[in-house]
């Protein structure tokens, strides 16, 4: 998506440790017209797959997969993060480590809203390490879900996650793949 | 807004001590064609006061202020939280208790994403003891940001903190109001 890497090009922060922030319209402050378009490409993407579910983990992959879902007719889950042992009850429980912050959580989604019938499309703003689109998808696999497939905002390219994933056969539409960040300098995969 | 009453009667479930459960649409799976419609009723409630920006915390806030935000043409800004001191540079930070865990935290936003330039609504999906609120209250007062008023999806009518700070002058606008919940009979303030 054009649009995406040009506005990465002109917000996006480049910080040691192949950190990214594009807090300006993704993760912080939240650009709802320019995350619209960016989940109306979603829906064309998966337009005719019978997705009729999407999930994500909170937080900052709810507003992109929000305007996804608005667009593709369905309701969003996300899984929520604890850090505590003691979720109540009824719950699918997989754990994560969260790239950024190096901690690890456990991620997780009520029974009642997970389940066998559904088809889901995994929604995230980031893949970097792909630990969390892994957990996300063992979460279906626990609730006997089908991946449709995922979509995602921003791919770091370099850390080859996405690479390795779509090797395993899941399909993931990424709208930008960083190939690379050398100081400022950002490169596109085309 | 008798549609929200009529989802809360139908799928809000009311457990020991004032936690109203309205999983299934609001804040673990969104609905999000009926959110869009919430979101429109705080556009037209808030649609000739100015508001610029629309600034919540997460996570639950943000498919709600998302999609007040649509129709209201404005960006979101969500205030983090975090447990640890160590927030870098740049952010303004209130503490914040919340009132489903207990738990303090920090809240903050990235000056660059608040300014003295902004008029601001504050969404949220739930007012209980008000404590968010006020937390968001006080970031826009850190930043110099004028505060229009707040829209909520439900307030807990019953803990009085949205009539006390109405008392103190701010506007808020509730999409339901809940004067009480006795077991699972719910009523609404008219």
């Amino acid at each position: 998506m054009k649009a995406l890497q040009d506005k990465i090009l002109k917000e996006g922060k480049v910080y040691p440790g192949n950190i990214l922030k594009v807090g300006s319209f993704l993760n912080h402050r939240i650009d709802v017209s320019f995350l619209m378009e960016m989940g109306k490409t979603i829906a064309l993407l998966y337009g005719e797959t019978g997705v009729n579910k999407i999930l994500t983990i909170e937080t900052s992959g709810i507003p992109i997969a929000f305007a996804a879902a608005f667009y593709m007719n369905v309701p969003v889950v996300f899984a929520k993060k604890s850090k505590t042992k003691n979720i109540a009850g009824e719950t699918y429980v997989e754990p994560v480590e969260s790239f950024t912050h190096g901690e690890v959580y456990d991620a997780f989604v009520s029974k009642e809203f997970l389940t066998a019938d559904d088809r889901v499309l995994i929604v995230d703003d980031f893949l970097a390490n792909g630990k969390a689109l892994v957990c996300l998808s063992k979460l279906c696999e626990d609730a006997g879900a089908t991946v449709v497939g995922a979509a995602i905002a921003i791919e770091k390219g370099f850390q080859h996650s996405g690479d390795r994933l779509r090797m395993e056969g899941m399909r993931i539409e990424s709208l930008a793949i960083i190939e690379s960040m050398d100081g400022n300098t950002i490169t596109f995969r085309e």
